[in-house]
C-alpha cells in the first residue's frame, strides 16, 4: 500500500518482481501493527521521502532465501518456512557508528516502512504483502503457538521499551527500587510490564483513564492523571515509597511538560530516559542547577540494538499471557482499509490498530 | 578567620581548644586557595549558615590524632607529622546513599567550609591555623617533594575535574576521541590536561584571552572565544578533528548559554557532563528531541567520592610538573589579607589566588 502524501488515500502498488541479493530474504507478511509515527507521518508531522510504505511493526513467514545462507542473529540458518520478525533498519557492520555498537545510527542506515519506494528496495514497508529483509538487518526465529498481536508491536515499540529500561539499568549505579513512566502507549505499558517484572515500583501518568486502568494491569503499583492536582499525584508516589524521588523516570509520552517535569520527579542519583521525544517541540526549560546537585543523568533513547531486539523478543515470548499484551491491539482491518485502520489509531482509540494482508 | 554576612570583613576568632573524638585528626594548615564558591558565597551569591570559617582547597600536617588508629583512604594508619590533603565533606558510610556510592549525597553530610561555627565543630574551613577532621572524611597522604600550591586545589577543583571526566568516560560506549570544555577555571583547565594526556583532543571555550592561551598549554589541540562568530569556533572544531560534534562534552562554567549549546555540541552517542551549574540560573532551553534522535547523555557531576579524591591527588603527583599546574595559582595573601585575597579572585584575576596561614 504506497502513501504518497497527506490526505491522499493509500493505494494498492502490485510489485511483481523481488531479486533477492546475497543474504536477502523475502517474507510474506502475517500481521502489522500502526504505530504511532506511521500516524504522524501519514497526517503530516514528519518528513518522510514520498511515496513509501509505511509500517515498520510486523512479522513474517521467510518465502524465499537470497544467496549465501543468511542468519538469523542468534547464528541459526534461515530457511523458507520459519516465521520471523526483523529489526526497524538494516546496519553496515562496518562504519565508525557501528564499530562503537551505535548500530542504530549506522552511516548507511536503512529503515523499514521510511524508504522511499524505489526499484532496489521497493517492498521495506509493514502495510503490504509481503517485505524484502536486506543484509545486515537482525532477524528473530519466533514459535507457531504465541499470537501474532503480540508479536507484532517487538520491531517498534517492545524493543524501544527494552532499550530504554537497559539504558536506564546501565546508567544508574545501583538497582533501581522505582520507576516513573509518564505515556501509557506500547512503550510506557510494556516498560511498565518488563519493570515490575523485575520488582520495581513503577508508577504510570496518562490523561486518559483507560490507559491509567490498562497500566495497573500491566503492574504499575499506581497510576495518575498528570493533568489532575498534586493530591492525586502524590498518593501515586505514596504507594510505589517513592517520596524521595524516582530512581528511574521514563518520558515515553514527548509531551513538553512532561519532559520539562522529569528533573523534579527524579530521586538523587536518579537516571532519566527520554524515548518519546520523537517530533519537534519547542525547547524545554531545565533546571541545570538540579542536574548538579542531584546528579541527575537523562539519556535519550531512539531505536535500539540486534541485543535489544533479541532480548525484547525473548521477554514477550516469556511474558505475553502474564501481562494483557493481546488487549494492545484492539483492532484489525485489511489492508485495503489501512487508511480506515490509521483513522482509528489516533487519541482515544486503541494501543494498536493491525492490519491483516491475508485476509 | 570568621565569616558573618555580606560585605562585612572577615574576623580573627581564637579557638582555644578542640576535642577530638575518636578517628578524628586535627591538622596544621599548610595552604589554601580560595575557590570560586567562596568568592560567590562571601558576596552573598549562595546560602550559607554563618558565621562560618570559609575555604575547603587546602593541604596541612596532622598535628593530632584522636583514639581508635584513624587511617587515610589507602588503609595506612596516619601519624602525626603527616602532610595530608581532605575530601571536601564527611559521609557516615551507612545510609542508603552512602550504600549505593552515592557518599557525595549522604544523608548526614558534613562539609567543610560549609558549615556553621559551633562548638562541637569550629575548624571545618581552610581560612585558619586548623582544620578538625571528622572520622568518615577521606584523607590521603602526600610527598614533600610536591608545592603546596598544585596540592591545595585537590579538595575541589582537581577531584571534582576527575569525577567530571570518569562519569564522561563511564557513560562513553567507547573511548572518547574529542572533547568539548567550556569554561578555563581550574576544573575546565584540569580536565583538559586530564583529557590531552589520555590522547583525547580537547577544544577549550573562554572569554577570557589569557585563559585560552593558557587551556592549550593544558594541552588543549585548540581554544577559542564562545562570545566570537562561528568562524572560530569552526576553526577550533576543525582543528581536533570534531566536525561530527565531540564524544565529550564538559560544561564548566555554568553559563546559561554555554549548557543551552552543549546538545549541539555533542556527536551522536556523545556525552554531556554539567559540572559548572552550581548557581540559580533562569531555566536552560534544551530540545529534548535532539537528545533522543542523537543518542545523548547529560549527567550531572556535584563533588566527588573518595576513589576521585585518591585518583585526582594521584594524577597531580604524577603530572603537577608536565603542565602549568604551578601557574594556576597566581597570588598568595595572609590569612589577614583574606579579604584581600578573595577581591583579587575575581573575574579576570588569577585561576587562584592562595592564603599562606603561616606567614
Amino acid at each position: 500500500m504506497l502513501w504518497r502524501a497527506p490526505e491522499l488515500p493509500h493505494e494498492p502498488a502490485p510489485v511483481s518482481r523481488v531479486r533477492l541479493q546475497a543474504l536477502e530474504v523475502l517474507v510474506e507478511i502475517e500481521l502489522a501493527t500502526i504505530c504511532g509515527s506511521d500516524v504522524h507521518t501519514s497526517r503530516g508531522r514528519r518528513a518522510a521521502s514520498t511515496p513509501l510504505i509505511l509500517g515498520h511493526e510486523q512479522l513474517g513467514r521467510i518465502v524465499a532465501v537470497g544467496s549465501g545462507a543468511p542468519r538469523a542473529a542468534d547464528g541459526a540458518l534461515l530457511a523458507i518456512g520459519d516465521r520471523i520478525l526483523w529489526s526497524i533498519a538494516a546496519s553496515c557492520g562496518v562504519c565508525d557508528r557501528c564499530a562503537v555498537g551505535l548500530t542504530q545510527k549506522c552511516r548507511g542506515l536503512r529503515k523499514y516502512g521510511h524508504e522511499r519506494f524505489q526499484d532496489e528496495w521497493s517492498l521495506s514497508g509493514g502495510f503490504a504483502t509481503h517485505a524484502h529483509l536486506l543484509a545486515g538487518t537482525p532477524i528473530v526465529r519466533l514459535p507457531e503457538t504465541v499470537p501474532a498481536a503480540v508479536l507484532a508491536p517487538v520491531s517498534c515499540g517492545t524493543a524501544t521499551a527494552w532499550a530504554a529500561l537497559a539504558a536506564a539499568e546501565r546508567m544508574h549505579r545501583s538497582v533501581a527500587a522505582t520507576a516513573f513512566v509518564s505515556g501509557a502507549g506500547l512503550i510506557g505499558l510494556t516498560l511498565t510490564a518488563m519493570a515490575s517484572d523485575r520488582g520495581i515500583r513503577v508508577v504510570v501518568a496518562d490523561p486518559d483513564p483507560t490507559r491509567r486502568q490498562l497500566a495497573l494491569r500491566f503492574g504499575a503499583a499506581a497510576s495518575y492523571n498528570p493533568l489532575a492536582g498534586p493530591a492525586e499525584r502524590q498518593r501515586a508516589v505514596d504507594a510505589a515509597g517513592a517520596e524521595d524521588g524516582f530512581d528511574v523516570v521514563v518520558e515515553a509520552s514527548g509531551a513538553r511538560e512532561a519532559v520539562a517535569g522529569a528533573v523534579a520527579a527524579a530521586a538523587v542519583g536518579g537516571v532519566i530516559v527520554l524515548v518519546g521525544s520523537v517530533f519537534p517541540t519547542e525547547p524545554v526549560p531545565v533546571d541545570a542547577e538540579q542536574i548538579v546537585r542531584r546528579l541527575i543523568t537523562v539519556t535519550g533513547v531512539h531505536n535500539y540494538t540486534a541485543d535489544d531486539l533479541v532480548n525484547a523478543t525473548a521477554y514477550i515470548l516469556e511474558r505475553w499471557s502474564s501481562h494483557p499484551f493481546t488487549e494492545l491491539v484492539g483492532d484489525t482491518v485489511v489492508l485495503a482499509d489501512l487508511d480506515e485502520g490509521i483513522r482509528r489509531s489516533g487519541p482515544g482509540g486503541p494501543v494498536r490498530v493491525a492490519v491483516d494482508p491475508r485476509r
